[in-house]
């Protein structure tokens, strides 16, 4: 194990509020981050800084944590561009929608869902995400749902069984013995591969009480709940997620001031809100300041899928965020990078300081306010991920 | 002089209707594209090209000429993080403002503002860009506008003498000796470096018959004006946009219906929306569909400035002209490139048909409305600028 010291940061946002100043991200300005093995090893003023085995100089860039994207449908064969050229040029478009994404899938190879994964995962990384979570949910079937998780876990230690997407096609007439299904013979092939189990929690999808058997019967099988809730209506998602201890409750679009209560009181379930995706299906966006005033966790994810959200940067999430959901530069990047591993309950990650995986962000400008202040602009100058850089 | 063949393009935006489908876009699919020197040199199916000195595999992806960002204000010193931050952070922030700017350029070298210029222009032709226009503004006396424009002269061939951006501090309380110097001493000393003259047509910038005499006087110099119109407010800068033949009446923001009809019955006065400046100073949008539906012709611009808008990057622009402002994907792309040329009044650059100039944008997507379909994502796979790969 070598140890590096990335010297002369201008500002450096540590996510530790005992490290520096400006509340929860913890800024350090004119800094230094120590990186020894995976790990962070010291954080402090560069006049400070202790010696390492090699050192790099930051030329006054700012540093961020790695961005932890905690809500992803990667998994999947196909795309649906003409469907969302259709959409947004105001044409009609017959076919298509999400049974399109689940044929395209089912026909890929296991060698094409790993290539298209491993290529959504360097794109990101390339945007300074160091962590994303992603979900299966376009198989389903018990052999197709279990091969896209076994998939998924060789790329990512972040992955979930969503068997729970749609009723799958062939099951259109009999949603129960689909439920059935998925809390049966799909969770046991998919368990040994999986963190978490989801749900889709909408008209159309899965109700109240199939959300709940999802979620429980995944929870027996050592899985830990998260769950699609609120997208498109209001709906029991939300307060159930916080009945079941759910780690986020995702989307957070329609709430009423009883769901905005629960967040705010819940015990660990974060607000997970996925701009992306009312951006690209333009949906009215959740409203983040109700939810930060009310006292709520919020995280903010890409919900990088075909259909409805095919973005991977979550620096536009939070340019977007702060643009069009009422929430500060700040709080915008402390949900992108602290707030995600909430969302994973993770406290390895979203952070830098002592003990902290090694995932650092340099990006070309000299503050983390530019994420909002120069949208669309790639400002990632260089990534450490795990302590190595990446591409490396 | 040696001839590149790039070969196995997946969907070619020529914007040449002769060329292809798709209407103006001129859609190829499976196509190439021969560069000799820096011109096109052959357009057609990949089956059908000519040999060359040498060969590019693009590998499926899309391609589409390089963008034409026709408005910029490049020429400045500082940045203005603090005021974009507290004004999207709800807090006052009474210092600043464009004379904080105005401070920063008059204190800044030459060096200094040719490196910062170079930097912009690096940064976006790595997001497509490879024409960028770019005006004076933050100096507003005669030395210091001149000698923006002469460092802006050596990098880019599309430069805009804009003295009358604001009222120069020193002439607050007497703006009618502020236009005197702008028309006469001031114009004497820039348009040497300059092809284009422009004016803040604004309450609080200047009124219709100010404006009117800063294009004037510049148009006698053998300038070619372009007018900041009806960005704030209505007023009477589209009209004269019209009136005078100037190229670009640029925001376009609240306009009457006579204004629209003005615009599209215009004789080569383009609308320039720049979406970037609403989104960063959370401004109502321009309505692009309107425009478009009475027949106007649009141009999409970044408006780059530290101020309200610090986007370099055009296909944020395109998508947020999509999501926003009724734009199809392929009308947005459109203006992005031909709708820029068009606004600069060059038919050598925005598309990519037999002798025009060789600038060409490999995306890594298969099609032109990934720019749109994925917001945020750098998408640029390698750039050509005048025939010559971007960075070699
Ligand atoms: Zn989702
Ligand atoms: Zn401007």
């Amino acid at each position: 194990m070598t140890s590096t010291v990335v010297t002369n940061i201008r500002t450096l946002v540590t996510n530790d509020p005992a490290l520096g100043e400006g509340g929860p991200l913890g800024l350090v300005h004119d800094a230094a981050v120590v990186l020894d093995g995976d790990r962070v090893a010291w954080v402090g003023p560069a006049a400070e800084a202790p010696a390492a085995d090699s050192a790099h100089d930051a030329e006054g860039r700012a540093a961020v944590p790695g961005f932890v994207d905690s809500h992803s449908h990667l998994l999947f064969g196909g795309d649906r561009t003409a469907e969302f050229n259709a959409r947004m040029s105001g044409r009609p478009y017959t076919a298509g929608g999400i049974r399109t994404t689940v044929a395209a899938t089912r026909e890929a190879s296991d060698d094409e869902l790993g290539r298209n994964l491993t290529r959504f995962l360097d794109e990101a990384r390339r945007q300074g995400t160091t962590t994303m979570e992603t979900k299966s949910g376009y198989g389903l079937t018990p052999e197709q749902e279990s091969r896209a998780l076994r998939v998924a876990a060789e790329q990512t230690d972040e992955v979930t069984y969503m068997g729970a997407h749609i009723v799958a096609p062939e099951y259109a007439d009999d949603p129960a013995a689909y439920v059935d299904l998925v809390t049966g013979p799909m969770l046991d092939a998919c368990a040994p591969y999986a963190r978490w189990v989801d749900v889709f929690c909408e008209k159309g999808a899965f109700d109240g009480d199939q959300a709940r058997a999802v979620l429980t019967a995944g929870r027996a099988k050592g899985l830990i709940p998260r769950i699609h809730a609120n997208q498109l209506s209001h709906g029991p998602g939300v307060q159930l997620a916080v009945e079941l201890g759910a780690a986020s409750a995702d989307h957070c679009t329609h709430l009423t001031d009883a769901d905005v209560d629960a967040l705010a009181h819940a015990d660990g379930t974060v607000a997970t809100l996925l701009p992306g995706c009312e951006f690209s299906t333009r949906a009215v966006y959740p409203d983040a300041r109700r939810l930060l005033d009310a006292g709520a966790t919020v995280a903010l994810s890409t919900d990088c899928n075909p259909g409805s959200s095919f973005t991977s940067s979550m620096p536009f999430c939070v340019a977007i965020a702060v643009r069009e959901m009422g929430m500060t530069p700040d709080e915008a990047v402390w949900s992108a990078t602290a707030g995600g591993a909430r969302a994973l309950r993770r406290d390895d990650i979203g952070r830098l300081s002592p003990g902290a995986r090694a995932d650092l962000v340099l990006m070309d400008a000299p503050s983390h306010v530019h994420l909002a202040y120069r949208p669309g602009v790639p400002l990632t100058s260089r990534v450490w991920h795990r302590g190595r850089p990446a591409g490396a």
